[in-house]
Order: structure tokens, then C-alpha cells, then sequence
């Protein structure tokens, strides 16, 4: 007898990034429950209740789970990061099979217990799992998609933010195409508040003056560095700590905020598009404006004619892979 | 013995605007301590036990006050609300006379109980004010500055996110110049997004497809009716409850947050210019780094043609008032 | 065709608690939508908008409303904070009927328009008129209650933690009764912490050390003295600023977010009691659990014999009002 | 030249206790700045930036470190999670000795860099090398101390939440003595709201109506099962996932918090006590009002005379070991 519909998170998969998604969701209350499943009876349990034990200092949110997919039940969004992870050395491609086979299997179980819900993939190499996990949800491709470059993007961000002494609210920069090694940054459209990046002035004024007096631009070389250190970003991690997840999570967690508050937020997602700027068929992520029906939309961004030749290189990339892997 | 200094918020003026300023801060915790200035011993009195009555409810911070100067004492940040308000058609340059007056009696005892504050001014015509309080603190332009078109520009964002669909975080849009009739939106620089505003399609697809099919850009007529809302907002406000406080609080708590958290945010501030875009010696809102030095620096935005003539236009109705109330 | 049904507030009333109670649920995120009704047409579309040029700054919710009933449809939660405000001078008890005969008109409608949603009473005196809209709407008196003494405990333990220099979060005391002047605090049950009020020792131990060496107990003089004080408060409030209102905004909000978040929350909310320590057929304050459902339970709590008296002579001038008024 | 001192909190131990309590901080921007420690370089540099990527959707705190010692410098607090971890079917004694080893050499280390901080240990066994710490740093108890039982606190209140159906904020119970095997509710003052657990009523009412109706209290039997549960659940949690992170990541960064906001919060930290119910010399949880000092005051609570052996027994074990360790 409750006068609201509660939000539920469901989780596929308790591994680092599953968990440290559930953690974040938990502390920004991005939903009311998370459920996490894996099938690792002993190692969801554990992790349940150890997020569980933190509830004292995480608001009304509840966390619950277990190794019976019953626990997606009726969820609002399903975020799935269950599969091979990442090893060092490794392309993201090359994971793909075993992963393939899992949502082969998976998604239709997932859509009978969660009929109405959203569905996000985290797990690697997320474009490719966005194209089979759509084809084998038979759902339209707004409501199955993968994290993209939203974590990317973050990073570039992050490095942005960092190296003009600007908030990185303010620093606004996006990632496109592959989630791997064939992205690139969208220069052309990149933005330090007001002003294209291109024009924004290096040299910070003495803080005693109001005036403006910065007067170095960014080089092109420095473009290209940053956009080296943004695709080389996952494997440092991964040579240092085994693995990434804490950035990841918090990724995902805004995912699942922006469907759930119906937020039309716009985030670069990977979802399988239709003649855009001339690709179809492969999940690329481009910005997307994302609220409660999952994408209500694609962006339609100009492209620089580098860029524009770069897409296309990541969509070839994408296409390959998915003619490998019989999903084209 | 405290490992900590924590951050002192001082508000001058326990009107509509101060009070909804210091509620708006402490339920966001915009600071540690929320003082409360006001020459009326009685009124004061009252609004502090209104706003402490409800710290039960808004974490950590602590709200204290009277009508003892003393209360600013080493106030990290010092805002100023004090003074006439604007009445029912009247104009925001017509309330300045008694303002300037008291700002030349106040500005000295701020100073001297909050030596190292960053004042900022919402007492309106604010870009005056700005200049007089500038002018009687003997502070450089960086650390006395005015609320300027921060709320505008909020306005003008909530205005085009309701008309296109996005995240009203995801909408860049500016309102420069002065924080009244000479006031104009930043057109040339406005983005939903990765993309211009000129370019934004305002058909949204059906929910279903993943794939951009809107197909109607703004007309120009729009973008002239949407930048005569923006302006005339304040007056129906005003006919309609007498004045304005909830907005104009939540932009003042957003300004004292980038001070005192040493952001680094872009916010569009009415400080003293030196040579900017021509303009010297007026107070006008432009975008601003702000962080825990004050403006950090005033960021050399691109103008049109068009917006140059209007910021010109701003500039000399400012220089008018200036003459006429003795402070060019 | 979205996924969740998200969670919507109407306020009935304009007046300075409605909207400051719309500003607290705004930034705080209580609600996804904020809907305000008023009489006043001009009045009520003024505070939208003033609430909504601030939403920059306040995450993904949405305020609308206006002076048609139906801005109210399908709310989850109805707070209603319209009728004749206190006058300084005036019990609360002397402006009763006016506001019976305001929602002998209301309920019903308000009913038919939100059939599900659970109604909140703020308007004063609350008690009165939680018996008034409980039997006007023919809904159980879980559905339909006061804002009661929230207020008044959370003025309570501002003052005790103040007093003992401890987090006013673990401060635990509530005031019962009537939300006027028969309330009182229930002594024998408020603790700091994990001991009994009357075992907290009031001289702190010197920062160096971390041992226990407080050595003096609040006195029976300083408890009544607090109590009076409490009791005041609103009149005190009321005389400095002619109304009380941000205090009650963040009150209602906590009720609000414990219903819409389904937290089973303990709050001294106002409800028609059967057989509540001998008490029946009269709205007062006792502690409650709130969640979805409204009032999930009554929380039986001991009273000691002079609380036991001091509660029913707070029902007696009840049951009194409401004969006077005919609801008896 | 900034108008104000902002909060550093250093993390000493990049492993994933340090890195889930950085991780928690930034999200709930417990301080502005995190510097992470380790002696692992490349390990410390991958958690920095996985946790710098996700900063984007953080708010304005910032987050550094390496392997440098000098990362701790001018910290406000710092945490001390670095150490051997506890193995499935190892007590938390046994891991002791060379703990104790390790911080011989870091604590001056420590306070050379960071002279005014509070030093909060994370590392088991906690009391055990809280007295240690204490003893190395040469300071007093109130600042360096453990966390103590802050983590079984919170599994006792989510376990008793989640039984009787009450927001887990309203559940207030706390487990004192040793973080370990000794360690016990103290049932005697644990609280529902307002009232004593003991008179807690386990069944709730039909939802129509708001009368209280539950009518059977908690067995003796219940008790003791939940505190075999509390003092099990690390062991549960180990076997399932090799170690425990999550909710001691949040319990670490709540005492943080208290620090840096001067809350005056209580907590059950461990400190090394003088005289307190007749216990000197060993550092066991007991309730400690914590705020911008460290423990501003440890709290004298009544015991009942089993609870008063309980603590004795939890004395006399870490007294044994602080024997064997040479610390007594």
C-alpha cells in the first residue's frame, strides 16, 4: 500500500565494477534499491552485506541480492558489467566471444524478469556488447546501450580541467566513437565555459587584477598528447591496480541518474545508430540526451572533416569486429 | 584548538533576499557558519531563530546574527543585501542614490571586521553598487564584486531547457552586460550541449529510435522573444509577489560555494573592467573564474558584431549612471 | 513511455510556508516535481517562476502551478499550507474556523484529484484541522495528518545541542501533545546520545584529554525553563517577522522525502489517535512511523505520570476546540 | 592567496580499505582535497587516477598522492590504513606485531608532515595499534585514535532496522569494548526512535489505520543472535570476498567528516582511556564526541553490571595482547 513507485538499480555482476557501481549509486542515492546478482553465490552475498553495513551513513537506499536472477525483478534500469575483464596487454576487442555468449544467454532472462526497464552495458568491449545485447533483447536500441565514452570523456575532462584551472563543471569536452582505440576527441566542439577551447589563453592574470591577460593558446601537439594520455588512460590503470573500477562505477552511476530522474541529461552512450553522419548499424557513442524512455535522442554534431574520417575508421573498426564475432 | 579553519559566511541585510540566501546555503551547506547582519535588532533576531529552528534538518552548519556589526568579524566571505529594493515600475538605476550612501558609511567597517573577505554585491542597481563598494573598500576588483546576471543567465537557461528538452545543466547560455534593461544574451556563444544553439533541431525523434530526426532550428524571432522574457522576468516577478528572493538566493549560495570550495567556476559576475572589450572603469557582468582569490580572471570572450555594439550600449548607460551619482 | 513513475509535490497555498517549503524541496531534491496551487492567480505564478529561475541550481527537479485545482493531479504527497496565518497576539486556536469551513471545500476535491497521495496538514492550528481534513476526505487517518510538533522538537533539540555542544543529530527529544501551548517536551525519554538527558554532565573536559570529566546535570529549572522557551518560539519568531516559515518549509519537506523515499522514519506527526495512552478521537503529536503507506504506526511510548497528566489535559483542550467547532 | 584554509584529508595506504574511504569521501565531498599514500608507486599512481576520473561527477574535490611521503604534508586528518590484512580464520590479534612495527616508524614521520592533524587508525587490530600509534606519535589520546567499533555499530543498526522496519536513522545502538572478538551491544541503552529497544513491539499494524497495535517485544534469545550476527559479520564478509572495504571505506570517512566539520558528532571510536568505568590504559570503543579537536569528550554511560564484565573481559584481552606486544 505505498502511494510511489520506488526506483531499482539492478546490477549484473559483483566484481570491482559491479560493486564499486552499487557503492556509488548507495552514496548519491541515485536509486531507492539496489539489487546485485551474480552467480557466485558466496561472493554477492559478502558483497551485499558489505555494502549493507554502510547503510547507517547513505540515506533511505537499500541494497539487497544474491545468485538467483530473480533479484532484477521489475528493476527500472539493469545495468549489466558481468563478463571476461580486462587483462593487462590486452585490446578490448578481444574479449568480446565469451562475452557475446554470455549475453546470448542472459538478456532474454533479464528482459522476462525486468520487462519495462532500461538496459546499460558496462562490461568490455562495450560497443560490440551494446549491438548483441539489443539484438538479443529484441529491443529497440534506445533502451539498450553501453557506457560509451562517458568515462573517457571524464578523463579528458579531468585533464582539461587540470591543465586550464577551471572546474570541470566548466570544462566542457567530449570523447566519440569507440570506447578504445579508436576514439577521439571532438576538438572542434571542446569548450572552457563560453569559449572554444581553441581560443582559451594559458597564462592565468595575477589575482589582484580583474583584467584578463592569458596569451597562450593550446599547441596542436598538445591536443594530440591529451588525446594520447585520454586513450592511454585505462591501461595505466590497469598496469597499476589490475584492473579500473572506481571511475567506471561513478560512470555508470550517472547513467542510471539520468533515466531514473528522467533527467535529459546528455551523455556520449553508445547505442546502435541509423545513418548518423553516415554510419549505421554499429553502436558507436556519440551524445545523447538521455531521460526515463532511455535515449530520447541523438545528437546531431558537427563533425570537423578529421573528425568525420576518424568516425568513420572507429565505425570500420566496429564493423569488423562484429563480422568476426556474426553479429553484423 | 581546532585543526580546521571553517569557512564564515556573512550576510549584510535580513530582508527577503538575505534570508533566502542564508536558507538556501545552509541546506546546501554552502558554509560552515551562516552570519546574519541587519540594523533591525528585532527583525534579525527573528530570522535567525526562524533559520535555526530548522538546523535539525541541514547537516553541520550553524546560523548566528544580530545587529552588532561585530557579526562579520572575519567572515570569509561577506555578501551585501542591504539597501532600498525595487518597487513596482521601477527602474533598478533609480533605487541607487540612498544605496551608494550606504555603502560608503558600510563598506569600511566590513573591511575592517573581515580584512581578508570577498565581498560580493546582489543589492541592486548592482553594477553601480558594485563599482561604489569597489571604490569605498580600497580592495582591488577581484575581491568586491556584484551578483551581476547570474540570475539572468539562470533564467535564460531554464527558459531554453523547458523549450528544448535537456538538462537544464547541459544548456550554456549567458546573459552579459548589466544585471538590467541594457542587459542581452550571449547568442553568438550559447550551446545545448556539444553544439550551438543555431544548430539545435527542435523536433524530437519518437522514443523508440536511437536516431536524430529533429528537424526545426530557432528563429531568430524566437531568440528575440526569449531574451525579452529574460529581461522583463524580474518585473513580473516582482508585480506578482512584490520582489524577488528564492532564485536570487540560490545565485548568491552559487557564488559564495565557488569562493569558498576554490572552484575555479565560470560564473557571470559584475566586476570593475580594465580594457575589456574596450570597456574600462564600469562594473558589468562577464564570465569569471571564480575561486577562493575572488575573479581569478575575467575570461575574453568572442562577441558578434552585434554584441559588441549592445555591450557598448551597456557600458555607456552604466558610465551615465556613474556620472550622475558622482562615482566615474 | 518512460520507465519510472516519478515522485510529485503539490503544495496548496502560495503564502511564505508554502513556498519556502517548495524552496527547501527544491534544493533539497525532496520531490521530481514541485506543484503549487494558490487562489491567487498573479501571486502564484510569480513564485513559480521565482522557484523556477533558480533551478540551475537545484539539480533535476521541476516546479509548476498555478490557481486551477488540477495542478494537484495525481501528487503523491499534498501538503496544505493555505488559510489564515497567526497574528501576533493570537492561540492559534482563534483562527480554527475559517480554515474548517476552507476545507469542508478543499478535501474533496483535492481527494478526486490525487486519489493516492497522502495529505499533510500544516495550516494552523494543525491539530484542529488534521481531525477537520481527515474526516472531510474519508480517508484513514494514516492517509491524512499534521505536521504536528516536528517543528517544535526540532526547535527542541536546536537549543539542547546547543547547550551541550553536541551534533544536533544525536540529540534525541521530542515535544507531544498539541503543536500550541499545552505541547511538551517528553523529558523522560531525550537523550544525547546513548545516555539519558538527565545523566549528561555539562562541563566538558579540557581538549587534551579524553576522558570523561563533566560533572553537572541539567536542573529541573533549566528543563522548564527550555520548555517555555520552545513553547515561545514561534511567538518570538512571530513578533520579530510577523510569520514563521523557514523552519516549518524544512519541516514539511522531512515529512515529504520520509513518505516519497518510503524510510519508515520516527516523526512527531499529528493524527486522529485511538486509544493512544487512553486518548482517542483527537489529533496530537506523538511518534510515528513514516513511509509510503503514511503512518505506518503509532509508536507506543512510556510516559511518565506528570507526562501522562500534561498529555491528557493537551487532549482535553482539543477535545474542546473541536466541539466548539462542531467536529467533535 | 586565498581567503580561506580548505580540508586536506590524507589517506596513508592505497590498498582497498584506503582506496574505498577516498573513494567515499570524494563522492560525498567529506574534504576538498584526498592525497593518497603508498609505498607501492605504481599502485598509488593507478588508485589516484581511477579515482581522478570520476571526478567529473564529484563536486569540487580534488584528489593527489604517490609514493612519497610528503603527500600526508599540512593534512587536517589523516587515516592510517596501511598494514597487513586480516586472512580468512585469522584473528585480528594475529596480525599485530608487525603492524606495530610499521607504525613505530611512520607515526613521527607522520606528524613531522602534518603537526596539527587528527590521526584516525584504520589498520586491525585497531585498539591494539591505536594505543601504539598514540604512544609513537607523543600526543595526546584525543587526537590518535581508532575507528573502532564505528563499522560494528553500523552492521548492529542495519541488522535491527531492517527487523523492525524502521528508518536505520532512527535506530540508535552501539557496540563498545574491543573492535573484535570481545567486543558487545550495549543492549542497555539501545533505542527505537524514543523509546527502548526492550520496549520495542515486533509486530506493526495494518497499514489502514494509525493506531498501534504490534504486541510481541524482542526474545533474549533474538539478542544474542544479533550479537553473534554483528561480531560475525567480518568473518562472513572475508570468506566471501577475501576482505572487507566497502563499509569501513564509509564508517572511516564519517569520522573524517566529523573532524573536518567541528560537528561534535558521537561516535564510538577507540582512544586510550583513564579511569573510564574503572578501564586506563587500553584503547577501547566507547561513545566520544568527536569534532575539529579529535574527541572532544569521551561519554560516561551507564552500563548494566553484565555489560560493566563485558567490557572488563574486552579490557583484559587487550591488555594481554598490548602485554605481549610490549605497549603496556
Amino acid at each position: 500500500m505505498s502511494v510511489i513507485e520506488n526506483s531499482k538499480l539492478a546490477i549484473v555482476g559483483a566484481g570491482a565494477v559491479g560493486t564499486s557501481l552499487a557503492y556509488a549509486a548507495l552514496i548519491r542515492e541515485s536509486a531507492r534499491e539496489v539489487a546485485l546478482y551474480d552467480i557466485n553465490s558466496t561472493k554477492v552475498a559478502a558483497e551485499v552485506l558489505d555494502l549493507a553495513h554502510g547503510t547507517q551513513f547513505t540515506g533511505a537506499s537499500r541494497v539487497t541480492g544474491g545468485d538467483d536472477l530473480d533479484v532484477v525483478s521489475d528493476a527500472n534500469v539493469v545495468v549489466i558489467t558481468a563478463g571476461a575483464r580486462q587483462h593487462p596487454g590486452q585490446s578490448r576487442l578481444e574479449m568480446a566471444g565469451v562475452n557475446v555468449e554470455i549475453l546470448r544467454d542472459l538478456m532474454p532472462k533479464l528482459v522476462e524478469r525486468a520487462p519495462d526497464a532500461i538496459f546499460v552495458l558496462v562490461t568490455n568491449p562495450v560497443d560490440v556488447l551494446a549491438v548483441a545485447a539489443q539484438q538479443f533483447s529484441g529491443l529497440p536500441p534506445a533502451r539498450v546501450f553501453g557506457s560509451g565514452t562517458v568515462l573517457d570523456s571524464s578523463r579528458l575532462r579531468w585533464m582539461l580541467s587540470e591543465r586550464v584551472g577551471v572546474a570541470i563543471s566548466n570544462v566542457h569536452a567530449l570523447i566519440v566513437g569507440e570506447h578504445g582505440d579508436s576514439e577521439f576527441p571532438l576538438w572542434s566542439q571542446a569548450r572552457i565555459g563560453p569559449i572554444s577551447l581553441a581560443d582559451w589563453m594559458l597564462t592565468r592574470s595575477a589575482g589582484g587584477s580583474a583584467s584578463s591577460s592569458g596569451s597562450v593558446p593550446f599547441t596542436e601537439a598538445e591536443f594530440e598528447s591529451i588525446a594520447e594520455d585520454v586513450k592511454n588512460a585505462a591501461y595505466r590503470v590497469i598496469e597499476g591496480k589490475g584492473a579500473t573500477n572506481y571511475a567506471i562505477g561513478l560512470s555508470g552511476a550517472r547513467i542510471v541518474e539520468a533515466v531514473l530522474r528522467d533527467e535529459g541529461a546528455i551523455l556520449p552512450v553508445s547505442s546502435v545508430l541509423t545513418d548518423y553522419r553516415g554510419v549505421s548499424g554499429v553502436a558507436l557513442s556519440v551524445p545523447s540526451v538521455i531521460d526515463a524512455s532511455g535515449i530520447a535522442r541523438v545528437i546531431d554534431v558537427p563533425f570537423s572533416p578529421k573528425e568525420q574520417a576518424l568516425f568513420e575508421h572507429s565505425a570500420a573498426t566496429l564493423r569488423a569486429s562484429l563480422d568476426t564475432l556474426g553479429l553484423a
